[in-house]
Formats: structure tokens, sequence, C-alpha cells
């Protein structure tokens, strides 16, 4: 029940909308809200992937449990049909805990916290130790040249821009020294890299995440860690003081052959335009620190949540609303290319299609990857969402996983959620479920539901 | 350093701004976000304020060292000039911890979390056992009438609503029972009252809050404790499978004379229209089972970074901008009184009030309390904002300290900040410094004092 003034609303709209809203629609929106929220049960579903199942990076078997427990769930729903995609995914292991030390005089260590980077090689058994030279962008590497770098460890620091209102766009600012830093220190002859970890909060957690070697030969890699941002500090104001100082690290991570391991697929079939595919989703992958409770355990509940919501409120959708739970976005985004590449051999059509991967935070809009024109049109469903607070529909961005579907005609979006906290707990042993907050997670749930529900009925 | 396209926020304000709103004004509130966001003193000071004062009731040492403490801060900003202000307040002192249990069967009992409420008389020191009857409002307390309810404890057990997506509105709607139950029990003969928590969680925490005995003689008043929402839903699940258990509680809460402290005041002079007076403020007092960072701590600090930000960024002031540490919001709103009495004695102009006393979340907007017309001009600002996501302005409310400055001519307003996790930590032990997070914080700073820079340029 809320202060829902119906016919103030469809005056509202009745005059800029091309299809009818009718009162039905908007009481319908109000119903999706009242079920997520006293008889949610995404908050109930993320404690047990979390809790029960916990990290669940691809190709490990914790990864495959809750490909079972995925199946099983959506099958209690009561969909139409449920399958797994089969899909191969690369398999890391990070195997024993880190270990790293800056020695600030010879025998005198001060460990810091550090946490390979996804898809880097071990160090030798025995660690690297070497003198530190510390860069924040790749242009200050290349001026220091071969001889600077040569035989050092590199270590990029260069923050999240923290005066940036959405993080994500300052994560997109700093995140190439995690993802190509090792590939261009080892150009240079580096023996190792660190990088401050990608996070806007100063704390002892080293945030992990993707790298790539990319062309570079196997004999030319060198391994690469992040550092906790509280670490990065102190190492910088340690070469500050005295840059001779040497630094040590130790893992032993692997890359092992290719998996076979299964996306997650279920279906209400439409009553009216089955051909036209609406998917909602998330990738069911996280990395191994945290218990991926933000990444993305919330989008996959959530996602749930939408045709949990439509079967319990009787909903019959006009198109096919399918879930997926995409594997290995994380590290490889097979998943996401695996379900556009069966999708086009089968001749899908896709409509529509709507990712949550931004966190369980309390929901503020909605990005759109489509056309100006489609744009101007959805648009116009965003006073119904004021009432919400969800209410910021822009052009740019979907999700990760739906990206490779992108062909002309169907339309993208992403659940935007409040993103001042994502970077908090993002790649980090600090996502965890203790961090999710129920009403925020369901809010995102009913948001989501609404706008299928919306789209479902759009051209029709 | 934001992706703010000047030119093109000109474009779209200048049509509709009575005012000029000029490229300088744009690029002085990115350097408010960014000394907010870069070099914010806000979260440093909570730290200080919520753990090594901590909770600040009224009355107590503890906010008279909270006093100190935001005198000496305000000093060191460089203010024109700080003072403290006289003001008799309310002493109420909890005790020691209470206690309660339901007896299943004689003999049997399970203890509950409960807190007294604040401003409750204490139960007889070997505490209150009776029969317990369970009521969701005063309307099915009455149709009991006085035979049923006569030597029992009521048990107020309304939940807040929690499909209404507002939190606070849900909160209105269910805080009658806290603050006016015991006074409709005891009218019955009751001998006692048990409230369930104000909160849209369920958890151990026992929320406290105010509770008033309007017109009741000293001997007709009856002891009134809160229970946390988890032994609310124990207990009412007891009484559905037996409705004679007992329910057993003890408190030794108490009611001093008023006693004298102070509100601190600080300001800086207007350059131009020195005698139209800005305030902005929160209140200093807390409830005494948290440290109160929330409530209101948050707000505490953020209006000392507002001054901070102007003087550090050597922003002359056209009016005077005034900051006020209210104290007594929670148990008597005194602070505020008086501060609006000593306005209208001493002939004071007040242009605009900005309370934030919402928590420390992510800020989504601005209430005004002013007239309609007043509102729209205003609401031309709401488009300033719309990078930071800020720009939610909507008329009704301001904050509890300011409202007695209401004069028909004065401006008021309030921070409205994110509210689906506010009431989790609502007047609990839960409200701590580890519930704040540094930039959700900081945005909110860094709103207000935009909107204060817009106010301080509006009409003059």
């Amino acid at each position: 029940m809320r202060l829902f003034n119906y016919l103030f609303i469809i005056v509202c709209i009745s005059s800029s909308f091309s299809q009818n809203s009718t009162n039905n629609d908007l009481i319908f929106i109000d119903n999706i809200y009242d079920e997520a929220l006293s008889n949610g049960k995404s908050y109930q579903w993320l404690d047990y992937l979390s809790n029960q199942i916990g990290g669940r990076l691809s190709g490990s078997i914790n990864y495959d449990r809750s490909v079972k427990w995925g199946k099983e769930e959506l099958d209690s729903i009561g969909l139409d049909s449920v399958w797994l995609q089969p899909v191969m995914v690369p398999k890391w292991v990070r195997g024993a805990p880190e270990y790293a030390h800056i020695e600030t005089t010879p025998g005198n260590t001060i460990s810091v916290p550090i946490a390979a980077l996804g898809g880097s090689i071990s160090t030798p058994s025995i660690g690297i130790s070497a003198r530190v030279i510390e860069v924040k962008s790749f242009n200050e590497l290349r001026e220091l040249g071969k001889d600077s770098v040569s035989g050092k460890i590199i270590f990029y620091n260069r923050p999240m821009d923290d005066t940036i209102i959405n993080t994500f766009q300052a994560y997109s600012g700093s995140v190439n020294q995690r993802t190509n830093g090792a590939t261009e220190a080892a150009k240079l002859g580096a023996v190792g890299v660190i990088v401050r970890s990608m996070t806007t909060t100063l704390d002892d957690y080293p945030h992990t995440g993707s790298m790539y070697y990319d062309g570079l030969k196997l004999n030319q890699r060198i391994p690469a860690a992040a550092i906790s941002t509280n670490g990065a500090e102190l190492l910088s104001s340690m070469l500050s003081l005295n840059s001779n100082i040497k630094f040590f690290f130790r893992q032993n991570s692997k890359n092992y052959p290719d998996v076979l391991t299964h996306s997650v697929i279920g279906e209400i079939k439409g009553s009216k335009k089955p051909e036209e595919i609406i998917v909602v989703g998330g990738h069911l992958d996280s990395w191994d620190l945290g218990d991926g409770s933000h990444d993305d355990g919330a989008g996959i509940v959530q996602s749930m949540e939408v045709l949990r919501i439509f079967k319990n409120l009787n909903y019959v959708p006009k198109r096919t609303i399918r879930i997926v739970l995409f594997a290995n976005e994380e590290n490889g985004l097979r998943g996401g290319n695996k379900y556009a590449q069966e999708a086009r051999k089968n001749n899908e059509k896709h409509f529509f299609a709507l990712e949550s991967d931004a966190g369980g935070f309390t929901p503020r809009g909605f990005s759109f990857d489509t056309s100006e024109k489609e744009f101007k049109s959805l648009k116009k469903f965003e006073e119904l969402f004021k009432n919400y607070g969800v209410n910021n529909f822009f052009l740019g961005g979907s999700g990760a996983d739906i990206g490779p579907l992108k062909d002309g005609i169907v339309i993208l979006a992403g659940l935007r959620p409040d993103p001042q906290r994502y970077f908090d707990f993002h790649h980090a042993a600090s996502d965890t479920f203790d961090k999710i907050n129920k009403r925020e997670l369901e809010l995102g749930a009913a948001a989501m539901a609404s706008l299928v529900f919306l789209i479902d009925n759009y051209k029709l």
C-alpha cells in the first residue's frame, strides 16, 4: 500500500505514451512491489547462495554447486522449462594464500595484504624480491624505459578518482592498471606487478579481478597481485622516504585447461508473441575471495524473483520471459558469448534483455543500450517509477553478459543501483551477505519486474 | 573533476531561472563536491563524536562533552563567532540494564531483549509479571475495554508497513504505539506496555524513543519498554498458542528535574545582507543505546562541513551563514524551541534554514516547507543537482529542530538521504560509526553546501 495517486499519474502519462497505460497497469506495478517487499524470496535465496555455497569462481566445484542450486530453485518456481547450457570456461586456481612484505632495511619487514589477480601466473615458489618503482600510468612507466624498469617490481598506484560521483566511471578510469599492467610492465623487463586495489575506501582488503597477458608469450609473463589500499598507501609512503626499499611477494596461482560447465536458463512461454524473448539475468559465477553477495549474487536472486513474482501474481506474459544465470562473467564472459552464439544459431528473436550486475543496493534507475529514438520512447516509462525512486533512465550501458546479444534490434538495459558502496566490497573478501540490505535487494527486484512487465506490453 | 557539461546545464537553466546562474556558480558547486570528497573532515569528526564521545542523551555528562567538542571544533574552523545558547532540558536516566522474559509455563522462561522507552517510569524494583494482551491499534485496545485490560501488560505489535517505499512514512504510521501507547493503556488499567520496535528489520535490537504521559497523573503512569522485532514475533507466536502466558519485565529508568545545558552556535557574517540569516544544522543529542552516528551525528558533522568548505574555498557569503548544533531534539525539542524563541526576541530575520536529520546515507533530494509559489521557484535549482543524484526536490517537511522557526517567511528545508537503511539502526544500540559510509556522508555535506550556496545568492 503506497500513497500512489493513480489518476494523477495517468493524466501525466496518457498525454505522452504511445501505448495505453491503464489504471490496471499501475495497480499491477504496485502489486509487484507489495509482493517483493512482503513475500519476497530474493533475500532468503541469496542467504543460501552466499552462506551455503559461497564464492563460486568459474571452473570450481563451488560454481557447479551453484548451477545445481540454480536449476533446482528455478524448477521450484514452476517455469515452463528449465535447462542447462553447456559452456567451456577458463579454470584458474588461487592456490595457497599469498604473502607479501615491504623490506624497509635489510631484515626489517612489514607484511601487507595482497591477492593474486585472476589469471596471473605464480611467482617462483621462493617468491620474488626486488626493488619497487611506483607509477601512476602507462605513460609514466614507458618514460622510465627498459633500463629503469628491468628487474624491478612495478607498483601501480593510481587511485580511483574519489571526486567522480559515479564510482563505476572512476573504476573505468583506473582498472587498466589491473587488466593490462602486467603486460605493459613485462614488455620493459619488470619481474612482477603490484596493483593498488580498485576501491574508493582505505582498508585492508586486496580486491582481485581479471588481468590478461595480451599477446605475451608464456616465458614473458610476470605475476601480478592486488595490494590493499592501506598497503598501497604504506608502500608509497615508504618509497617516498627511501626509493631503495625492496618488496617481496609469493603466490602460487595457476591456469589450467578449460573445463565444461553450464549457464542455467529457464522461461515462461509467451501467450501472444512467444517467439519474442525478454531476457532477465545476472552472472552466477563470482570471485573466490568473498561469497559474491553483491557481485553478482544480488543480480541472480533479483532475476529469479522477477519470474517468481510473475508466477505468484498469476501474470501471463505476452512474450516469452527468460531468465539466464550466466556462467563465467568474471574471467572470460564465456557464458554471455555462448548464449548469444546459440541464440543466433537458433534464429531466436530477442526483444529485450535486462541485467542486474551493479550490486544489491537501492535501485535508482535503468541504463539503456539502444537507439536514441527507441530510448526516447522508453523514457516515457520513467514517470511510472518516480514514486519508487527509480526514475533515472539514461542512455548508455547495460550489462556485460547480455552485451554479446547486441544486434541493432534487441533493447539492452541494466539496473542501476546507488553506486557509492559497491567498490567497498567489489572482488574482495568483504563482499559477503551481511553487506546486503533486505529492502534494498527487494526494491531492485521489484523495479526489474516492473520494467519487464511494461516491456512485455510494449509495442504489442 | 566530473563529466559535467556546464554549457549544457546553463542552456537548460537560463531559460527557466529568474536569477542568473553563471558558469562560475556551476564551477563553484563542482569545487564544493571536490572539497568534500577529497579533503572532507565530516567522517573524521564523526569518528571522534561517535567513538570518543558516544551516546549523548540530553542532560547527561556525555552530552556536555559533545557541547565542549562542538564549540572547540567550530572555533577551529575560523568562524566569525561561536557561542553557546543556554537551554533547560529534561533529564531521564535509563539506569541498570532492563530484563524481560516470556513465561510459557510456570517456571519456564525465555528472555527477550527490551529497552525502556525514553521518559518511561521504572517498574517496581521486583519487576512486573502479568498476562499479556496483544493489540495492533488503539481502537482494538479500546474495544477490549477496562475489564479485559485491567491488570494486564499491553503488547503493541503493529509493524511498520514494509510495503511503503519511504520508511519515514511507515514510521509515522506506527510510532503512536510508542509515544502514546502507555497513556492509552493506563487509562484502561493496564500495568505496563511493551511496544514492538519501530524498525523494518527483524533483529534482536530494542529501539528506544520518546514516550509521553499526556495528562496522566503521577500515580496513573505505567512503565513502557520497546521489545526487539524478533522478540515481538516470538511473543506474538507464543500468545497465538496460549493466550494465558505471562510476561515479566524490570527496568529502573527515572525522570529527574530539568538541567541546564547548551546548543552550540557559530556563524560567518554576511558581506551584503548580514541581517538575513541562513541556518544549517542538526541535533547534537542522541539516544543512549548506540553512539548516535546516523541520528544525528551525521547531520552535525555535515553541517559543520558546510561552513568548513566555505572557509576553505574562501567563499565570502552575502548573507550570514549560521550553524546550530541543537540540544535535546530526541526527548523535548527544547533546543529548537529555545533557538526560535531567542530569534524572535532579538528580532532576527531568518531567510532560510536547512536541517540534516535523516541519516548519513546517499543524499537523494531536499524537502521544503514553504509556500507553493516559493517552492516552484526553488525547484528550478533541482536541475543543478542532477549530476550529483540529489535531484528530488519536493514540498513538505524539513526538520524537527528548525520547525519552531516557521513564521510564514523563512524557507525551511531538509536533506533527504536514501531512507531504506535508516530504521535498521534508529534509536538502537546498532546506530554506530561502522554503519557510516564515508562517501555517502560527504556527498550529503556537499549537497547541503551547494544548496546553501545557491540560497545565499537567491533573491539578492
